[in-house]
């Protein structure tokens, strides 16, 4: 039996640990993200473990309503040690959870504290805590530092100034590289408020005045010029529609048009657009040299009382349908027709797509697939995306883990990852299946970092 | 390697023999089953194990399909020990089957008998049980009382009497509760033979004429509030179809109009009716303070040939198809906003569905995910739920297992149950995930019953 | 830690190597594969390990387009030296992939080469294998030879002659049964160029103007007799689209009519000559005493420009959209009401569909899962169909192992899926779950070629 949280944490073998000691040191390159650029530029010191865990991690506040807790202690005027007093009661049974090993691997690795948090050591644990904070001033750049991290590309809107992004390349003292990504989900939300002056603002940020297909590629070929320059290598679209048809500039334009004159567009008829968007901007991407992130089958905000309460982003969020995987053979296949088809990675957040979409990409030559994504991204999640990678395709290309989070102790989740990297590789070297063990480590480095810098050329 | 059926029969640790330990005696608290109340009421004592295990079980039926053997050793006229042979003939080799195992832990828990049921035996351990069962005085009370059932939850049609319930009841020479199930299907079935009567009943017996919606939920009221009075707490459904849109009261009243007056109604259409009435009867499961179970994915009768032969519930349903998620969303979500949303318990047949719901149900507070159910419901497909349920949610709130059988041996499924659940929660336990021992115990306990006995306000 | 590809691979504990002991040196059964009746009559030694491997195997060529390599090295100009060379690099990385288990398998069984293939040692395994080749003389039938095969089913379109099949029979210096399939996916493929010829050419081979659907039919039962007299017993289809819905005679002829004619015919329009003409087929089948394979969820040729340069078979396949299952289930009853149900074994390709088509299927008594196929066909997909099948069905009726494959070196997969056999059954004795051990053998000797050797009557 393992001791708690001990050195060989989700080691499975002896090999596991020698392959996890090769890894476990290497820089991260966290190449999706949401940290907030602003917070890394001001770099204030966190107040409380409370703060840190439970200002905005929305898969903390389900666990709570899980529970049963109240949302006054989940999103509501308590304090944070009220907060935090009523998540350890959460946290307590919930047995296999990622989030029990990611608070205790952040217990453990940012606060130097090894023991289960339950309802009897709260109080203890918030002050020893807390103290950690006080003593080693932890604030965003204090956790990036300790974390080895390398890359960070946060997430964007194409509209966005990038001046934090500005101000902290500008800042000598700050050697991380903090790049930004170019994310057009806003683009095709043109059911939600604001949508009419979203558009006015690409048009001022981008000095072309957009008021039909054209005007708007013109547009987005400024601002993925402006990112680029910024340093913008990745690109991300999550919505929760994938288009199931592919328009032609006619077809596209002609709903824009609808869109910006504020008639009625039904969904059907909006995928013209989407489509047709998606391959001009393949294109761009292919141009700047920057990959492509498609997030698909997400469902947001399923409890209208909860979204009305809290919001988006708020823990009512969840695993959306599967769709014909035949409408994104058909969008990759025309943009490789059209040789506009840049570097992809494709992640799903429905697993039972897995399957159909690993094999389907590799009918193309530059298309992989990605990381274990939110719901999926823990310990047998991410297990299952790796032994999957593996048999549909080689498992040495893999471009490897991103946190994908908002929180700055999310890097403890690479830590997670490597540690199950490395035992998924170790027990094909242990079961003689797979040798020499040179080569393993040579395939566990390359996922563990290798692969993403040399493709972004870092 | 174990012996055959040992004590530590699907304990995968030492750690998961401790846990079992604390769990193993716990009392029983079976909340959805299909035991038959006169039965339990009679209490007759059985003449044969062929009769116990081949008298209604269309799993057993199925098997023995599977490897060639004729009907008429199945469901025909042919003697319960001529069935019995039979079945040892499919068991033999039937490696890996829920079947297999639950057949030995029967043999073990219940006569005593820790030997393969194989071809060369089958008379001896014919002769064998059935001494038991004479020399014990085996009866559906005694093998509720040696299988230490606090609680039963059987499943009654919304028209039954319930006059076994309540001589149950008033027998008090039998201690262990028996409550009823508000089982709604056979309303939905409107192309079923004698829909005509069975509205018909339904209005002599809430003495309210069902002429229209409005008197259709007078006369539901009038069902739910005599069940509640019987002690029911537990309500399900487990139709085919589960509906893609949502009716108004006009849409649904229209419908069920159509219906009545014997006029042709579509499926889509008929889906106004079923959400409607879904609805409302939420409202009502909420006011008794019932639980509503969901039981979704089941496709019926898929051999004509079978069912002319041989009828319903004989081995012809299968796993039905997966249906969009959203559908089961928008329902939940609407009963939420009007706060007409009872603790729901959703189960499905069709494991790809799993992830999905799992996460969907977790957007609201009181919908959480159900036991592995039917074709799930063995060694892989209990863990396969325990470990996704502790994924996507506190697996300390679960409500556990349940038996839906028809058998009342199959008691023995508790135990099956119990010793998964053991092995899982150790299994984190020893990999030092998981701690400390005591919150494993007090998490395996809440499962295994102190959560639906909660619940039910027992 | 096992050492590299020793006796024990894949053989999870000493009671699977006791039961591996027993099925290894079985005769090989065949059923399904896709070998050339011209290279098994002509039997040419092979003239390197190159033209072996990489002269048309398309899993191999995905892997290498997967690593980045350059088409010229996969399917191009380049010699095959080349080619191995860039397929060990491919080869290296690849830890976790079937085609590692399965090179390094055949380099063992049939070239006497134990190590890993490297880009280091490339050229010196290439000159080993190459020496073997020559000293052994290998070539198909030595192949065949070497690895113990009792029977091999070809695939064989409808029209052919099978001279090659009738020249293999009468030469009395070869003793294996090498019998043809009856393959009917050219049949669907209207949209294909030379659908015209093709049906002329049934017209030829057939001796019956195929005009209508009256006359197709008489083609059809014409072309299975023939097949039949040249000891034909598999029958198989494998084409994109299931039908959703049943055509009478009427519909069918119909479409097919106009088909013939020229005119435009919609997917959903074609079903009802699919439908129609399955369940003709499944009647001649049954007639003929043949097994109905069904083959379903493929998608071909998801990349248009692979296609355009290299062709079909070329690595552009993947995992197909899964289908409404009832529509399967519609089939089968359909043919099971006339009579017509032939013995049937139903493969899918998309893993999603395995829970709802074993159960589905099992409703009839003739019709059984299929082996894991394809891109299932590795180390976790045969475990995970083996468990499916023990789960739902009993594992001692399934058919067992098929190669699928163009290659002569494939055989060392039956060896493969022997070891995951025995591993899988052994665990269940392992734990006290299954015995007694003599009918864990029986099971695995079933498997392992009893049961379809029965099947056929060999």
């Amino acid at each position: 039996m393992k001791s708690f949280y001990s050195e060989d944490i989700f080691l499975s073998s002896q090999t596991a640990e020698k392959i996890y000691q090769e890894i476990k040191n290497k820089p991260i390159y966290d190449y999706h993200c949401h940290l907030v650029p602003a917070e890394i530029y001001e770099d204030k010191q966190f107040e409380n473990i409370g703060q840190m865990w439970l200002g905005g991690d929305h898969y903390k506040w389900r666990l709570m309503r899980t529970v049963g807790i109240d949302e006054d202690y989940i999103t509501g005027q308590t304090t944070f040690k009220e907060k935090f007093m009523k998540y350890a009661q959460a946290i307590e049974g919930a047995v296999g959870n990622p989030l029990y090993h990611w608070t205790h691997m952040e217990l453990k690795m940012f606060f130097g504290i090894n023991e289960p948090l339950t309802s009897q050591n709260a109080e203890e644990i918030w002050e020893k805590a807390n103290k950690v904070i006080e003593d080693k001033k932890l604030s965003p750049r204090k956790l990036i530092e300790m974390s080895n991290v390398a890359y960070i590309a946060t997430t964007d809107d194409i509209n966005d100034s990038l001046e934090y992004h500005k101000m902290i390349r500008e800042d000598k003292s700050f050697n991380v590289t903090v790049s930004p990504s170019f994310r057009t989900d806003n683009l095709f939300l043109y059911k939600a408020e604001g949508y009419d002056e979203y558009i006015k603002k690409l048009s001022d940020v981008s000095g072309v005045e957009v008021k039909d297909l054209a005007s708007l590629k013109d547009a987005l070929k400024n601002r993925v010029e402006f990112f680029a320059s910024m340093g913008c290598k990745m690109t991300d679209v999550g919505i929760e529609r994938f288009p199931q048809s592919i328009g032609t500039d006619e077809q596209a334009d002609k709903v824009f048009k609808k869109v910006l004159s504020g008639k009625d567009v039904g969904t059907d008829e909006f995928d013209d657009f989407i489509s047709n968007v998606y391959i001009y901007l393949g294109k761009l991407y292919k141009e700047n040299d920057m990959i492509m992130q498609l997030h698909l089958a997400v469902k947001r905000n399923a409890s209208t009382k909860l979204f009305n309460r809290v919001g988006r982003d708020a823990g009512g969020d969840c695993v959306g349908e599967a769709f014909p995987v035949s409408a994104l053979i058909e969008l990759l296949d025309k943009m490789d027709m059209e040789d506009s088809l840049p570097e992809t990675i494709v992640y799903t957040l429905n697993p039972t797509m897995y399957y159909q979409i690993a094999t389907s990409i590799r009918s193309f030559r530059n298309v992989s697939l990605g990381a274990a994504w939110w719901f999926c991204d823990h310990y047998s999640g991410i297990k299952e995306q790796l032994c999957l990678y593996s048999e549909t395709a080689s498992l040495n290309t893999f471009y490897g883990m991103l946190t994908d989070s908002r929180s700055f102790l999310s890097y403890a989740r690479h830590d997670y990852f490597r540690r199950i990297l490395a035992s998924v590789i170790a027990e094909k070297v242990e079961n003689g299946e797979f040798a020499p063990f040179e080569n393993a480590v040579k395939v566990a480095e390359n996922i563990s970092g290798n692969n993403i810098k040399n493709k972004l050329g870092l």
